[in-house]
């Protein structure tokens, strides 16, 4: 059905294969002969790397290599007249959307993953996730996820244990989660600082701390008028920015809009639902309709989680076309858009809940549903349902993949027709997407419903386990990207804290028991209020740049690697400085 | 009466005397005969830079030599037994503080300096700066000052042309201000975006915009136990960080804050000057009486001036005492502790009239008599008293020197005595602090006397005369700093605008006509200023984010530069390989 060829198998001795590119069935053989020399000319530039590299570098190198290679002289692929080339476009691309490259893919190596997934999640045993194995796997990014995912799960005991005999003894007292909000101020701020020096640490561990960004190629997805880059000086599409800008401000920015529009209208909705819940409770109230109450909240949870991936494909859809050409920039656009939508959609309804209806008890009650809801679709979403589909695809197969799995002596080519139909894995982005919201309902509104703090600690852990088992068991492996820390996610995160000071500040000059505090005068309150979360704002800022994103430790191991370099620099110049002299004399 | 020896005085021909050490005059023979041999030591390290480098980059590789002129074996500085030596000392600043070298400095250059000063300000007609000249003679850092202090000016002539009739036409109408706060506002965001871009440009073009930061060594004043450096290994004073941060929580935070309180003591003296004033004038309104209503913040003015300035020298003592190892975490303590006092004893209270009497006549009032008497005590202070000091000082040295800068054949020792006696110059920190101070009057309160803007403009007007020459005539030539851009202000300016917007905000929340939409509910109106408040700060933020710090075609030029650098290193490797291979053949 499918033509495999692997990357290495060149020298037809035995060898670990890294990196598979499924080509389809009727591919012509002079394309392939073609692709495969264009492919050995790489190899023969740059090195082998055996055992200096870890096995992620290597592929990681491997997909840098294919990601550029670019047509020299060939006007079209070999046997394809219609597929035009020129100089300098990416080969692999222009197959892929041709159509005659299905995937390229590395290959899962069985004994190192069982060795992992042993260590990762097979074991019962409360303990630290493996991270420099899970690096050593699948590189440095996804490393940085799973450590994020416990740091911050760590973070939230605390909270939860607070949480629980606030629960407990206080349910109804509103009064007291003025104390729980000053709580959540301080935390979301601190965790978030020390959060930095950890993976600090971690990426000193793994040599990607002081890394220097590579030089950006544009990314496979660009297209434009062929010109010449004023950087490299090389022939490349060129696409004018102003276009660009217009596609943006003139498209993408009111379908954003619209989008929020449409979301504030389910809100509207909702509320209706919500309160005529409350009307047919209220005219005979039943343990049935105690039901009831919650039903408005779990279908309008059920609807956030739709819009969420709808509009995710929208967003990639349209940032795709608004044709950035550095694979960061359109990362940037992409991140901004989903979450832009995403803290509307799904916080909108609690704000309103809590600054315009002032109702404490439906925030309480909607916070909760929408809380645990979103947790259950989201697990159902994430790991039972590709599991569950790729079951239903190829049973058979699948049930040779399990036996796969622990009976090493499969033959090479059964292993990659077992991983070519397992589901792709698309990066960390939606599993940063999701421990976004989860932040979000914790430090924004976890004052109102203390249980929070305790659900997504439940949810992190169970998180851990699914995020590790759909790693190992039903995605393809993942190239790896190296990294340095969690990027643009640490903004999101900030920012976020940010918002949650405003807000438990707002809640705290809610409360009833600081009303009580200015009895004569609501000014005199909301301007204590205001200059209140004014200081602490202006604090938060200062913190930010009085504690060292870089742990003291660590930051003089780097300046010791820098005056190294620089002495054995110095001895260079002065060594080539004699050498100068010995040939002139 | 003293001893100069000048460092590339060694081989006797003609030459252009760069830098000059000034010894006293009983120094002994042994010791200048070593200092000598150490200084040529260091000399033939070195290369020469013939032409190659401009002056001030030449004197600041001297400066840095001589900075670095440590002890090897030298158990004491020869002649004075008592002078303790030990390896890695700095032998400069061991002779400098036990009173033997009386200082360090560069000498000026005529020719360079008259036809700088031609095209400085010596011409009446309006022009830019000449700003490659003055970083080709004083180095980056002077240049940027310049640059900044010529940007501020300009960006100040929008806001000055719109002040001057709504001074003329709306001098009573205190409802108008909302429009210029405003203004205000989306001004002092912008201008301080752009400068960055500005900046970032002539930093491209003095090629000191991608400069590493250099190792820094430590401050030549630092001094501890002496121990071995975990970065170089290199035996060197260490003083324990514990010490350190009791100095300063224990001592320099209190004497910040004593001073911060005795600052708003004086602060209710003027009130009360004020009050009595006011009486006095109500009982038996005249002419005099009138004028007597501005000697409070006169006094009050001259009162700041001086408290400023004492506090100066005692935050340059205490944080020299809190003995910070470099001189970067020197000057951030530096400048933290006088910002603070600075900022808190100028306009602490103009903060009260404003918001705690809300009387906006005396605020008017006061602001306008703050800013002129400070003004011009400043220009006195700066330019006038040093030049009329050393006029004084020397009356006939003094003619001699003016003579010498127009005949140019005065000779070098002469020179050399004349240029020794001239006041040194402290480096830019009070001039940055002045416009610092001049952007908050402006960005602050401007909106209630919208004159100020034009007293600024004025001001910096004279301040770029006044300021180039007391460079050129006053001071001794001050050893060039290379700068990429104007560090710790930049920082200093962007929390004084988010500052100007609060306070602005509340401006325009105060104004009677804002008043009047609200006219059931002064919560609404605090909410709703709250609101936009915020919505402010968020769009500054964002827009701090999405306005790139350096220009487009610049971060083209330095991506080209990046990408050579890298295409060459990767031919030297290629090339590398083959010539092992031809060793290896």
């Amino acid at each position: 059905m499918q033509k495999s060829l692997s990357v290495y198998d060149s020298d037809g001795s035995t060898f670990a294969p890294l990196v598979v590119i499924e080509l389809v069935s009727e591919t012509k053989e002079e394309a392939i002969a073609w692709l495969l020399n264009r492919v050995r000319d790489k190899q023969q530039d740059g090195g082998d790397g055996d055992g200096f590299l870890s096995m992620a570098e290597c592929q990681y190198i491997i997909k840098h290599e294919l990601d550029n290679l670019r047509a020299k002289d060939e006007a079209h692929v070999p046997g394809y007249p219609k597929m035009k080339l020129y100089p300098g476009k990416s080969v692999i691309r222009r197959m892929q959307s041709k159509g005659i490259l299905v995937q390229v893919f590395p290959l899962h190596e069985k004994e190192e993953l069982k060795r992992l997934s042993f260590s990762w999640f097979k074991k019962i045993k409360l303990s630290f996730q493996p991270l420099d194995d899970i690096r050593h796997y699948f590189g440095e990014g996804m490393a940085l996820y799973f450590g994020f995912l416990e740091y911050f799960t760590l973070a939230l005991i605390p909270m939860a244990l607070i949480g629980i005999p606030y629960y407990l003894f206080d349910w109804e007292d509103y009064d007291k989660f003025t104390v729980f909000a000053g709580f959540n101020l301080v935390w979301c701020t601190v965790i978030l600082e020390l959060w930095k020096r950890l993976s600090a640490s971690l990426a000193y561990g793994w040599g990607t701390l002081s890394r220097k960004k590579a030089f950006e190629e544009p990314r496979p997805g660009f297209h434009g008028v062929l010109g010449v880059n004023p950087v490299t000086g090389r022939a490349e599409p060129l696409y004018s920015n102003a276009k660009r800008q217009l596609r943006i401000y003139l498209v993408s920015v009111p379908f954003v809009l619209l989008c929020l529009y449409l979301s504030l209208y389910v809100m509207m909705i909702y509320f209706d639902m919500e309160g005529w819940a409350l009307m047919i409770h209220d005219e005979e109230p039943t343990f049935w309709t105690g039901l009831l109450l919650f039903i408005p909240s779990i279908i309008y949870a059920v609807v956030i989680e739709i819009m969420n991936l709808i509009y995710r494909y929208a967003a990639e859809f349209l940032t795709g076309w608004e044709n950035h050409r550095l694979e960061s920039t359109f990362q940037n656009h992409l991140v901004l858009k989903v979450l832009v939508f995403n803290f509307f959609n799904c916080f909108a309804s609690l704000f309103y809940i809590a600054f315009v209806m002032q109702d404490m008890v439906l925030l309480r009650q909607s916070l909760a549903t929408l809380l645990i809801t979103s947790q259950i679709l989201n697990q159902i979403m994430e790991a039972f349902l590709p599991y569950w589909l790729q079951r239903r695809r190829n049973k058979k197969a699948h049930k040779r993949m399990i036996k796969t799995m622990e009976d090493k002596e499969l033959p090479l080519s059964e292993q990659v027709k077992l991983e070519a139909d397992m589901s792709t894995y698309l990066g960390t982005f939606d599993d940063y997407l999701e421990l976004f919201l989860l932040f979000g309902y914790v430090s924004l509104f976890s004052c109102v419903y203390p249980l929070a703090a305790v659900l997504v600690v439940l949810n992190n852990v169970t998180e851990v386990y699914s995020d590790a088992f759909k790693m190992c068991k039903v995605f393809k492996r993942p190239f790896s990207e190296p990294a340095a820390n969690i990027g643009v996610w640490q903004l999101a995160f900030e920012a976020m804290s940010v918002i949650a000071v405003v807000t438990n500040c707002a809640l705290i000059g809610m409360s009833p028991k600081v009303k009580s505090y200015f009895p004569e005068s609501e000014t005199q309150l909301i301007l204590w209020v205001v200059g209140f979360e004014h200081f602490l704002l202006a604090s938060k800022f200062i913190l930010t740049f009085v504690i060292p994103d870089v742990p003291k430790h660590i930051q003089i191991k780097l300046s010791r690697l820098e005056f190294e370099s620089l002495e054995a620099l110095k001895k260079r110049v002065k060594h080539f400085g004699k050498d100068k002299l010995q040939n002139l004399g």
